[in-house]
């Protein structure tokens, strides 16, 4: 319990330094060391429970819908017809959750090297829509990649994803991605909970005449409310693409 | 220096119960008890200068263009003849620096009640369009508010305004704003160092006919430069009142 002092649990990391954030803590309700990671999920005070692998917060029942509606709903609502989705990581089960509520798709496979988990989110590990696969992602990725309309890498590692802290990285990982896609571009979210309150996404497309700025399906308020979404929107879609002036300039050049 | 403990500030309120920011600090730079408040500027590791009200970070070098570009340009642009202009509180320059930019702005009267500062937000008060008033800036307003065009309220209170932690205090306060203006829109920007790394700001129009969620002048790329813009621009503007789902439910009640 390295990471927890005086009853609060502080989140600090080489990634982004000289700030850390802080949650105070009711109790430790599990914690493991496997062959990959330390898994650690705690009671927090006012976020519900907290998942943190490695002393990294990975998601909290208060928020956790912010990053998890996004990360499915951007590219699903940018695709003509997902049917076959690929989640690489993802075991905590919030991706998978949100995933298997389009009515569109109709298998998923969820591939995960190790358990991980919080409850509340795990519900999609019972839809009938899902194939678990438990393994190496990357590796069944490489075998597997067109046999799939979407894929949505989930990972745990916490590579930078904000634009306030991480922005040269978010541009190189843009040019790479653009050196294999004809289709490149970042979006992001906000969460109090992931560094400076936001986490971003790149989306990459293999169809040239993909726009992810402007969802190909905007989902009515039926919709919605069916999927019980609590961020995701179509405006909100749209709106996740405009960047801040500095992030701009940046990642145009990209 | 009771925030300050083994080099880190802490900032921790009632407001935002279970959850704490912190900076690494390399030197208090400043520390000094007014006879309104606890005034603290400390250099940080990775943020600049920081400046701190009773135990409340304020702004820091790093990322105060986020909040200061967008409370200045979010009126501005939504004005057909932004003249005249009063800030009121706003003490450390910030945003006066910001609405001297703006070549329609002819005078800005700065009305504080209290000494605070962050070297190199100070720049305005070199403008000759500010005329500064000492004082109590609600007492001023209510006796001169008919002589602006737009007045920004820039005030130190840590008041609730991130729409992840304070959205029923946002909902009373556009409520309230409703019976005295028939416009009130909320929008927010991102920043790292304030709460949950989100700030918002509640426009208010006289003119039934303001539509602050689309500039009414879009900046060119010229002016933006000119300006020195890193945080505002047109896109930017309208996406700012784009919310989330569940922001977007409570408020449009409001």
């Amino acid at each position: 319990m390295e990471h927890i002092k005086d009853g609060w649990f502080t989140e600090s990391c080489a990634l982004w330094p000289g700030q850390a954030m802080s949650l105070q803590v009711e109790e430790v309700l599990h914690q493991k060391k496997s062959e990959f990671q330390d898994i650690m999920v705690f009671k927090s005070k006012t976020y519900g429970n907290v998942l943190v692998l490695d002393g990294v917060i990975q998601c909290t029942e208060r928020d956790e819908f912010a990053y998890q509606e996004m990360i499915a709903n951007l590219p699903l609502c940018s695709h003509p017809c997902p049917k076959k989705v690929l989640i690489i990581g993802g075991g905590d089960g919030g991706v998978l959750r949100e995933v298997v509520k389009s009515p569109l798709v109709e298998s998923v496979v969820l591939c995960e090297i190790d358990e991980k988990f919080l409850p509340g989110m795990a519900k999609g590990f019972y839809s009938p829509k899902l194939i678990l696969h438990i393994g190496d992602g990357f590796e069944f990725m490489k075998k597997n990649q067109d046999a799939f309309d979407i894929i949505i890498t989930d990972s745990s590692d916490p590579v930078g994803e904000c634009q306030w802290l991480h922005l040269e990285l978010i541009k190189e990982m843009r040019t790479f991605c653009k050196t294999l896609f004809p289709v490149v571009d970042y979006a992001y979210s906000t969460i109090p909970t992931y560094p400076s309150g936001q986490i971003g996404f790149m989306l990459c497309s293999k169809n040239p005449e993909t726009n992810f700025l402007d969802p190909m399906r905007a989902l009515s308020k039926e919709e919605m409310e069916c999927m019980n979404l609590k961020y995701y929107n179509p405006e909100i879609h749209k709106a996740s693409f405009v960047l801040p002036e500095f992030a701009k300039k940046v990642l145009n050049e990209a």
